[in-house]
């Protein structure tokens, strides 16, 4: 269990390593040497080299567990600045249509052979409307909701670093039960304004260039969430020195604790395929404080947030798919998941030429 | 089985019906009352009304049997005119090696539960090299290699009806035996010359803007390539009125037999998830029999074949990867099948706002 107490940044920074790098080598090696012209898998030969690296082995093994964990929060600046298109009592409903399996997530973790872990680190909600779930649901619950951050911090310092260890001790808890890879997901009404805000502020980015439309908000809406994202990157702007006090003050715990999990995973060698704009933006607070961490995630989707692509680029991650999705819970990385798949199954399962007797590229010519 | 005689095309024709409407409209309106914001999983909404259309059934049923079937032929104009990479002798040794189990395509479909079927249409080589395997491989084939195009007729009129023909009855051994998707799958040495041509006939695009790097070939090859799909493209022209014709002058008994399995799929009302640049062509030519044909197929991804992209726009298909595939055999299907399983799981198992009893949109604001 990690402490609640203040961090040392410095000494969290050097606990992460780099992936293996002659695995990566050794991947692009052997892709010259299965029966195909070089080059010809296009992007998954240079993700089986990534999963290469981050498994540590050449060819890499199939992966076979993978765990999605959804971090519920609410966010305060959606009440009272009325930035989304719902109410913030879809994220209890929401939390327990995960338990029940009816989401999105659980469909698609089913058909692709994952779980799902849900947290509520601050749902809008007391946290009795988990019933005889809130032992398992709720054990790291930070707040009810964070603050609204257009006006007020979205958590205490103590709350952030708690919020943040959370996140960490899910992702040492999910690897010591043994994972192939952990994918994060997100739910919160909300959620979108704080990274817009985190977003802007990390990346130097436009405000207009960073606010998108969620859920799918009109423009009256669209035009709210951007004036409360303008007055969050002014409260946010003099807090950057510290990754934490940026959380503290225009973030919100799920995202802490998100950012927690992501930072933990490097940190624990274990590969992340991270998902839509709340993943990126907690993955780009991670990174700051030790780029690394990066190494150790890959991109799966781009979705239709502005925000994420901006942390995309920040991050030097580029995305498998672009289908539109904008749903979050983990929903792009399970969709993107058989493609991680099909790149360790050719690196591992394909014929040599050598193996096969086919003829390599006719040098006579 | 169907007859090798002359086609008579209006009759084949009349023989395509569309996908139900009705059932495409139910699968979208269904999407609308799912637990998450409308439009928010993105491309897999409407692909998931294109599922429940082609099988007449809303939601639709799961994929589960998926057969891909590789139409091998080796073309002529690959020796005269050096325009591949690779020495013909690979295309019987790739044989072997689905046989084996060894190719990217095999792999691919172990990986989703896929099985491959293998037809030697036209292969460079006496057909003894198949050993015991040759009954059932070689059972369809044509001739040994197609003419070198640049030059020659690829196939006489009565041979692209056979070879066309046999792709018919193909689809019609796979649809009789059960099966809910098809992949047309490719392997040849010259074939990317022969589809550029066609695909630069049929939608009039520039020569230079369908000629691509096929294998993976040097500028002097390409210059080669481009000269010989120069002279096939002015032998080819005369010859449109006709697609059998067309395919007689510049295709090849490959292409054909698969444009025949692609036609024969759509008057099955069997779904088809297309390739790269060799099915995208044969898509095409069969199109050119009745448009109806292509709302049967889906496209999976956007090759590095700039012919494909040609075609794809003429057929008015949008890919749902480009991860940068050129391999042919079926893979670059493989790799996207899991996101139509994903469509079809969303759409099938989800809960719906009432079932969960999670609010909709905030109407009250």
């Amino acid at each position: 269990m990690t402490s609640s107490a203040a961090l040392d940044l410095a000494v969290l920074a050097s606990a992460v390593e780099l992936p293996d790098a002659a695995c990566y080598r050794a991947a692009l090696e052997r892709q010259q040497r299965l029966t195909k012209p070089a080059g010809a898998l296009g992007r998954l030969e240079p993700l089986s080299a990534w999963l290469a690296s981050v498994t540590g082995a050449c060819p890499p093994r199939p992966i076979e567990r993978v765990r999605v964990v959804i971090f519920a929060g609410d966010h305060g600046v959606a009440r009272t600045a009325q930035t989304s298109a719902y109410p913030p009592e879809v994220t209890a409903q929401m939390v327990l249509n995960f338990v029940a399996g009816g989401a999105a997530a659980n469909v698609l973790a089913d058909l692709n052979g994952a779980s799902v872990r849900i947290v509520d680190v601050s749902v809008d909600a007391p946290v009795d409307y988990l019933g005889t779930h809130a032992d398992a649901v709720a054990a790291y619950r930070v707040r009810q909701a964070s603050g609204s951050i257009d006006r007020e911090d979205a958590l205490t310092y103590d709350e952030a670093v708690q919020a943040f260890n959370a996140g960490r001790s899910i992702a040492d808890e999910e690897v010591d039960a043994g994972v192939d890879l952990l994918i994060p997901g997100d739910m919160g009404i909300g959620n979108t304004t704080a990274t817009a805000v985190l977003v802007g502020l990390l990346t130097q980015t436009e405000l207009q260039l960073v606010v998108g439309r969620g859920t799918g908000i009109d423009d009256a809406t669209w035009m709210r969430k951007t004036a409360a994202v303008r007055d969050a990157m002014r409260r946010g702007r003099p807090r950057m020195d510290d990754p934490i006090d940026l959380l503290s003050a225009v973030g919100g715990a799920d995202i802490a604790a998100m950012s927690g999990f992501l930072f933990q995973a490097a940190v624990r060698k274990t590969p992340v395929l991270l998902d839509g704009v709340v993943s990126c933006a907690a993955a780009l607070l991670a990174a700051h404080i030790n780029g690394r961490a990066a190494e150790w995630w890959s991109a799966s989707h781009r979705s239709t947030e502005p925000a994420q692509h901006a942390a995309l680029d920040a991050l030097n991650l580029e995305p498998l798919l672009d289908l539109g999705m904008r749903l979050g819970e983990g929903t792009g990385a399970l969709t993107a998941l058989p493609l991680l798949r099909a790149a360790q199954a050719t690196l591992a399962d394909m014929a040599t030429f050598d193996e096969a007797g086919v003829s390599d590229r006719d040098d006579s010519a």
